[in-house]
């Protein structure tokens, strides 16, 4: 049995609770970050503490814990649960309190839960298959720059990319791709430029999406900030998402249509294997 | 203390908690209702079961509880916390279970979750002395027919009011109003007509909306459906929200500009004063 942290307190999974009052369970009010582990080390963790920093910040939650307490709660359940190879999720929400739309952030004591999950993250099936992929219209919010557990909508489109024999979903958003349900999506066109869509309210600024673009600018094939169609991603020689727990994703197909022979494609792979390089360098 | 009801458990509400697990506080994944209660008695109750179950089956959620046990547990939670005024607050969610984007509905028993607030409803400030409204452009996802618990975009649009000087906030897509934060928006035009926009992906269709059309087609006046703009709410003769909890609710300023006088118009208190009659004679 897994341990789990709830504000605090390091307990067995089954007793891992929070109030029904939390904010976060009431009225969404809460933040996350999911990251890698890979040989019991943390990648691109000051990256994740950034980002959650940004989140909280933009919705004036407060921030209790400092980043160097949120590095030793993250190796202490990575050391209690033997994570080799897997995630640590990390949730915070603005506290628990009896509801009411309006609250006051400064009376609230943030909720901070974090969790752990095994899983291979190397050597697995979506980097040597590849990932299918079928286009679904963006109906979430306006802010999907902030990382909120408003989650419903992405997980209803994986449930809906798997109906339709699919792996994930792409959704489109005024005639152009925002982003895959959790992960950001690029694309290798048949000149060899490497293009994913600039960051916007509409898309999460993804973690590993900007290692890959700093890597790729280093090694000479800068990644091209503009919008694609689902008709022009389908037309690509190759596809593929970035996440934190998947790195860099190879999508062989689109809609039914098949991308670079259906197996993933070169520059794909390259791709994947210098982000996984390099950001083993500065695992922590 | 009050006493909650969480999964077939009556519990001091210091100890009603849900797994961290939880679909609905890791996704979002859940849906609610909110019944108001007068004189101890339910107000609209068989309208709140058939939404209840027409959120459960838009997001594929499994209903395992039956209409009559709903209601013995609200008539049980009224009695035991002696709530003469008030409401009832329900909440489902698809259940608990290691976090995935992907689902197996079947295999999850769904979490409920009912508590009690004594406030008072007939007799308010906001009755009395009206509500001064603000707009704000609506950020909300595209199913807002579905009433679940992703409200951190109406929870953050309240605040916003409250920050310049105003109670609520009513919403604006596509250059017309949707509605209020947790309410539906009406106005009474300067001929005298009551108007609201249609039903729609955009709105959740209100309770006390529908029985306040029903009402009206009764005496005479029929409500006409059909969109406006925040500019014609500005220029109405009178304007008021509907919703569970607050029944009608006069709207005296929208950004700054007074309606009917800065004080709640004769069209809105007499709605008012026939939705609260009506309602409280179908009581349960």
């Amino acid at each position: 049995m897994r341990t789990v942290y709830v504000n605090g307190a390091y307990v067995p999974e089954n007793e891992a609770t929070v109030s029904v009052f939390d904010r976060g369970f009431l009225f969404g009010d809460g933040i996350y970050e999911v990251a890698a582990v890979v040989g019991g080390k943390l990648i691109d963790f000051p990256a994740h503490t950034a980002r959650l920093h940004r989140s909280a910040n933009e919705l004036g939650m407060r921030f209790t814990v400092s980043d160097e307490e949120l590095l030793a709660i993250h190796r202490e359940l990575i050391s209690r649960n033997g994570v080799d190879e897997g995630v640590v999720y990390l949730q915070m929400t603005r506290g628990a309190i009896d509801r009411d739309f309006m609250f006051d952030t400064e009376k609230l004591t943030p909720t901070l839960v974090l969790f752990t999950q095994n899983r291979p993250l190397v050597d697995t099936g979506v980097a040597k298959a590849g990932m299918k992929i079928v286009s679904i219209p963006d109906l979430r919010w306006g802010r999907c720059d902030i990382k909120t557990v408003q989650l419903l909508y992405p997980s209803l489109g994986k449930m809906e990319a798997k109906s339709r024999g699919a792996d994930d979903a792409w959704m489109v958003r005024d005639g152009v791709v925002t982003e895959g349900t959790s992960n950001n999506a690029f694309i290798v066109t048949q000149e060899g430029a490497i293009v994913t869509r600039p960051l916007s309210p509409s898309i999460l600024p993804g973690i590993t999406r900007a290692a890959l673009m700093d890597y790729s600018a280093v090694s000479g094939t800068p990644v091209e900030e503009r919008e694609f169609t689902i008709e022009e991603a389908r037309n690509a020689a190759e596809a593929f998402i970035t996440s934190a727990s998947v790195f860099v994703g190879p999508v062989v197909s689109i809609d039914g249509v098949e991308l670079s022979g259906g197996k993933p494609g070169p520059v794909t792979l390259g791709l994947r294997k210098q982000y996984i390089e390099e950001s083993l360098k500065r695992a922590i």
